[in-house]
């Protein structure tokens, strides 16, 4: 359930103030009341200040940053300054840096690169997150803790080792349960005592990102690092809460980002936060299956926008700016799909370094008469009059799509049966296909109530863990829509296949056998025929998996129209007890999904807003019974659309709507009954 | 000379029962025998479980194994399982694991990767295959010792460097003549004592695998790391002749496998096995030169399919089915040129780890009713109906075609004058022409008996070594027809230049001297001119590589159309003795080779069964006088041919053929007078 | 200004004797006297021969190829022999060899790669050429000491990181210095102690050639490197001249070559000198540029072109062979643009290891029949007869173009905001735009005299060091033409922002403020506008980068057409004081580029020769107030120009032009008045 945090949109961003000279934190202040900015998140990169050495503190700068913020009455963020390691203290315990993949030692440089497991690191972050806590735990003015940054990455340095070691240990307890789970007689690599389990990195049984000699060893190891930093993070919290038992902890997640489980990490969180960078490609569609992630880790809770640019970015190979308006529209599309808070990175252009041409609010000119102050302040005063009335609205959505980092993990480790196959392409399509209904989403996990949904949606289900299979089969029984796809069922959570035939525990609620799986080279199309008046057309292509399945109860939707498969069935539809379980066998060209999704929802009678034109968006969001409508125009042209919002009102020009609106480029529209 | 070393095809593949509960070896057995399977490999990779520690042997297990397939009369192929290393045995003994390329020391993990020189392997492989041959060397439904597995790679370890310098000082005797073969003194890298020899890795004289500053150093470094595993095998062999003095050895090759001199490896092997796995674009020629150059190894001597997929691989980026019939024929192509055993990998298919996509006999679901046992099962059958009729049948080729690794690692290393010329694609340009004309070829080598053929083709004989060149004019004063290209008699066996002219030692058979060698860029062509009436038109193109070249004695055959070269020769003939000698100075269009390489076996009388349509194949082997056709069509098309065989029986239809033969899609007919 | 070191052009090669027999030797003279060859280059490598183990060192060799050499009367190029080290000293002390950039301790092998900082390269290096020195400085033959052999690369070794610590100390003074230079303050990299610095390789600070975390230290570290490896320069510089005061002193540059700041190498050099390989897609503007430049990094000095090849490259993807007649052209094209020398790497084609494929005079066939000796001994005998006339003549120049390494490393380390733009790329489309015209440019550097100048170009003048700025204004103010873009005028010395707006303390001179940078994606364009009659056009376009500026004084020349910037200026002109400084804010069209120069051009009233066709060149050199046209033709084609040359006498022929001038292919005259 939802749970409302703040009194009002936190917005602001991340404010470095200890890298200018003191003078020109007045005008900062100046400039921020300016543009409305409300909030300011302050000491995420600050250790090697904070702690020059390993005997002395230095907190009085940061006692002038908070004092100044809390006089002029600020929210402000509270980092905890992890995330980048002082250079004296890598220089003097070496084992606080991380081992990378190709087991190369890191040295001091960059950032978010502790070894999770290092003792030193624990120690050191501890014993500095409590002085801050301590210091500043009850500062009113303090509204979130902001824990580390950006979290990511692996180690593989003999901390981790030995820890992993345990952790196994703790998991099978006996040493043949691991050989069993992870496959491990399988070339001869039977292990003998849990000292034989080797980190899977590059030098051992690791062969890429992508690609283990072992799936379920180096599965587990993701689990693990993923724990061993979530432990950090916990650790940090736990610091934090000996001084301050009630202020939000966060910490800033970056969409499906693949090394953390974010669902895990979520249940630890009070309130979730994320990091919206779209770059030159990315589609609106997946900036929204991002902002319903990031909504759905806290399943349905409102998140924080923690960081976007308000213009430019600088880490993308080409950094164009964001054209008028654009800055405007994308913060009510995060606010659409679930923010509670508006921040930027950065509040001023810092005049160094590798993020010195990342745009900020006030640039490097340093005066206030700039396009994207003028845009900031202009979004500040909106806000500003938005006041609460948005402040933890909840998304009523009927359609649930899986996510699950395990799948995530497994199915892009696969050896075969191509190395097309990745897995957030797979779940994007079919988000695609209800985005182009514009129907809300959740984003949801193996352990979200399936039941609260119509429709579950779980492309490439490749690990059925225990328990989901029969999760789904009472989910369709009780009268659900459950669809899956190719490479579904095939392995249990230790990347074993089920064996019996595929896919696995999941064939008797869809009712089919898949007993081979093509793939098609790139730019291969099989041909599909379909009679079903569930589509406009009776010919459609597929490409890069085709499953040769036979049907055992399921009904025949479609079928391949070529090569020596053609006839068999390739979309099938089983109807069991109150419901129907769906399965795509191949990757459907896109207009042939989005006719199968528009459909399945039309069965459950979930209208959503579209089709509409490219770059147009509806979203809804609910508070206090009170529904709120955004219109949205992301393209740069403008479109008209027919809509049944007539004579609501737009909250941000007062104006009422006709059942004709124009939108103009980057237009916003939140309209109210 | 070929030898019969089986009764029967072998049929039936890797068998790893060690990975399943032993309920299901029962269901095993059952679905072999209804397979027509005779033959299972075992005891591949189980090091880990045949030795769960330094002290400690454990056979339980494999003598179940044994002792079952032995009752249920399986011809068993039996592994010595050191392919894999144990990790109590890297984790207790490091030096046993490989240093790369890149310098890095390998962890636990993967497979065929033990250091060749590390003492510590060669005690602990000893040791262990001497029990397994003590065990079962006396067991007689073992017929087969298939020893490691695919071996190949390389180490540059410190054992490694060692074992160089004494490597090297037994070749060389004395350091000045080291110098003097990589020639040191360029660069002043004059070396003063064995001691200054250095691994050619990346942190050393190497640059990559196709790259070197010292060629000389490198591709003895190859020749050192070839016979290094060469010994391992050796070793492996002699410890199993200390109680097996009879059955037949082998290990798996890998085709044109390059860091492996194949040909001094068959010289110790009773019978050469590969691993066949044609990827999406590997043409049906490719395939037979990699037949071909297997059955070369040993001069002639059937030898052993020792791995197919049924189907599908994994470890190809894109991993398609084969299509109904095609395994099939893949398999009479296989035995149309040499194979005396037909066996899969694999025969169950594993439920983890890296090779779980992977085709099997037995696939996931575990019983017999799929597609792909029962085309199993159908080959079985017509296998067994042809019992020994074509065990041990020789190939009868007037055209060989050299092959040499030497001469592989040596142009492959040369920096310039072009990044695209690589060794393979070079040889088969010209075994294509002569697949074009569906002519019989030997691949053989240095020491081949160059008399018992019509006609040599040694393309790209960049490395002309001792003795190689007076035994080619021999050949040819003595009536034989020998074609060599641009980029041959370059270099002496260390990789110095023959000084005095291009091509070296083969000038004066050529009656031509190459006085520069042009590189073109990419999609360049130069035209050529001709008005020999062994071509079809007068106009071709050419490409990559141009010599300029003069004659010395030999006629012009056709000479460049462009370019300031413009009127120089591109294909003379030099006629010497009874013989003679062509040379062709530029990769030729492929039209243009084929019309060549048809008039030279015209010219032999040697007539082939081609030009055919694309797909359809014809080979044909020889038995105590009695010659087989094997007629096969690749293609998914049909196609009717004319042949000479009418009259000619079917072993497998037992019907007789007509002049006009339609073979529909991946038809195959054995025919035979 | 120009100083005349030879009394004739220096015409011969890299000649390495010691990897031959001493009886060809002989024909070797024989051989360089027939083409007319008066100059040798040698010892560039020999350490392992000179000095066979730490005590010993022997000469005998040296000995009599110095001798042979000057008893034959031919001018030395002598070598120290220092730019390979031998086995036997890299073994004993490993610390002369680097660490890459990856942190990989280099072992033995290739060459150019010591440690700058090795004690052991230093003492052993200074032992060596002191020897060296005292042998043979007072030897007349020789002409020029050549110290080492292509300087180049990075080393990030533990004494590399210690010398960097108290490199970094005598240029900051204070660690507080230090984190303000670097703004480590940003992420907390904040350093309390030199002894935090760490070298910014891989496991640090560095990302890559062209990314770094702090591009501050990452630009120092360049600066280090290059002055540790000039440092060695000098080390061995210093040695010679105990023993020889006099005798000119160089090493071969490699033109535009990225790791070492040239302009400060020029100052310790006697003579430069350089060596020319173009490749395949080299145009001939980007050789003219690098000749330029290597004149310019002696003020307009002489310079040796010290490497070519006769014909062929290897390390080339692809080495072609160059036409007849191009070498001559492209040694024409050469001393047109400032060589006194002509030199080919190398004399004798070496017989073995990685440049056994490089072109020479004498190539594997050993004699003097072959068309790249033939063509050797034309040029050889034109050269003889051109005897001194040549020698020492200047480039009188009036348009001069910035040259910066400072801004080279800057610019390529930006992260953002397009990974397109390339430091070299951007000066090389202005040269461009001047070779159109073919009009004479100085390549020059910050302390140039800008006032010898008319025009002075500045292209991306990304990094504004301290006084460069008012030096620029002074230019302008006194009647100078500036020209600067996108790009410039954004940081100070130490990459950090000159806050205040864009482009910092350029903007008053310039007349413009630059609010925004628009970064387009590939293939993107903008469009102009203009009614500027300096323009055939009124439509062009622009890509990469867009600035979006206003002026400030500034007259507007042309417009964006386009995109929400649509009418906001990018080429703009600002009237000062007598002269004129432009600004151009994206990357234009080449033609539009080109026109834009011509009008300058014009304006200055600068006479270009140009347009010419394609290939067809025109420089002119003066020497004793007499002025040589080289015209030339490097195309394929023959041209006819009309030029003011008519009865001009040309010097290679005796013939006097006619106002038509035919050239053929390769066709060169020079011709003066």
């Amino acid at each position: 359930m939802a749970k409302q945090l703040f009194d009002k949109m936190l917005y602001g961003g991340d404010y470095n103030p200890e890298q200018w000279p003191r003078e020109i934190w007045d005008e900062d202040m100046r400039l921020f009341k300016k543009a409305h900015i409300n909030s300011a998140t302050v000491n995420v990169f600050s250790w090697a200040k904070l702690q020059p050495s390993e005997q002395e503190y230095n907190f009085s700068e940061l006692d002038d940053i908070i004092n100044m913020l809390s006089k002029e009455n600020y929210e402000i963020v509270l980092g905890t300054s992890t995330a980048a390691i002082p250079a004296w203290l890598c220089r003097k315990y070496p084992d606080i840096m991380r081992v990378d993949f190709e087991g190369r030692k890191q040295r001091v440089g960059h950032r978010h690169n502790h070894c999770p497991n290092s003792p030193t690191f624990h120690r050191f972050a501890k014993r500095l997150v409590s002085k801050v806590a301590e210091r500043y735990g009850d500062n009113p003015h303090v509204k979130v803790w902001h824990i580390s940054n950006e979290y990511g990455g692996e180690c593989y340095c003999e901390n981790c080792e030995r820890a992993f070691r345990v952790w196994v240990k703790d998991k099978y307890k006996t040493i043949d349960a691991v050989n069993e789970a992870w496959n491990m007689h399988f070339w001869s690599h039977t292990l003998h005592s849990f000292d034989d389990i080797f980190v899977p990195n590059y030098l051992g049984d690791g062969i890429s990102d992508t690609a283990a000699a072992y799936a379920g060893l180096s599965i587990d190891y993701r689990r693990f690092n993923s724990e061993s930093l979530l432990n950090n993070f916990i650790m940090e919290r736990e610091a934090i809460r000996e001084f301050d038992k009630e202020t939000p902890v966060t910490t800033n997640f970056m969409g499906a980002y693949k090394p953390l489980d974010y669902f895990k990490w979520a249940k630890e969180m009070d309130i979730a936060s994320w990091d919206n960078y779209p770059g030159l490609h990315t589609t609106l569609s997946q900036t929204n299956m991002n902002n319903d992630l990031m909504r759905g880790v806290k399943d349905g809770q409102s998140f924080m926008l923690m960081e976007q640019t308000p213009s430019q970015q600088n880490w993308q190979p080409y950094n164009t700016l964001k054209r008028p308006g654009k800055m405007r529209a994308q913060s009510y599309q995060t606010i659409a799909h679930g923010a509670d808070t508006i921040q930027f990175f950065q509040m001023r252009r810092t005049k160094g370094a590798v993020e010195k041409f990342h745009g900020a609010v006030i640039e490097h000119v340093g005066h206030e008469q700039t396009r994207v102050f003028r845009e900031v302040t202009e979004l500040g005063k909106e806000l500003e009059q938005l006041g609460d009335t948005l402040i933890g609205a909840e998304t009523k959505a009927r359609v649930g799509i899986l996510f699950d980092w395990d799948n995530y993990w497994a199915l892009e480790y696969t050896s075969g049966p191509t190395v097309d196959l990745r897995y957030v392409d797979q779940i994007q399509r079919y988000y695609d296909a209800c985005y182009n209904q514009q129907v809300a989403i959740d984003m949801i996990h193996m352990d979200s109530d399936f039941e609260k949904y119509d429709i579950v949606l779980a492309p490439v289900l490749y690990m059925v863990k225990e328990g989901i299979a029969e999760k789904i089969d009472a989910f369709v029984k009780q009268g659900g829509t459950f669809l899956t796809t190719y490479m579904s069922g095939i392995v249990d959570q230790s990347d074993n296949v089920h064996l019996g035939g595929y896919p696995g525990p999941l064939r008797e609620t869809l009712g089919i056998w898949v007993e081979e799986i093509d793939a098609l080279a790139p730019n291969s199309y099989n041909s599909i025929k379909t009679e079903s008046d569930l589509f406009e057309k009776n010919d459609y292509t597929c490409m890069m998996i085709c499953d040769l399945m036979h049907t055992e109860g399921a009904e025949v939707i479609a079928e391949y129209g070529s090569d020596f498969y053609k006839g068999m069935p390739v979309v099938t539809k089983n109807k069991r007890g109150e419901g129907e379980a769906w399965y795509v066998g191949a990757v459907l060209e896109q207009n042939m999904l989005n006719e199968l999704i528009a459909q399945l929802l039309d069965q459950k009678g979930i209208k959503g807003f579209g089709p509409l034109p490219e770059g147009v968006e509806i979203a809804s969001r609910v508070k206090d019974g009170k529904e709120f409508f955004f219109v949205m125009n992301h393209s740069d042209q403008t479109h008209t659309i027919e809509t049944e919002f007539e004579g609501y009102t737009d909250l941000l020009s007062g104006e009422k709507a006709q059942r004709s609106i124009e939108l103009q480029s980057f237009d916003v529209q939140i309209l109210t009954p």
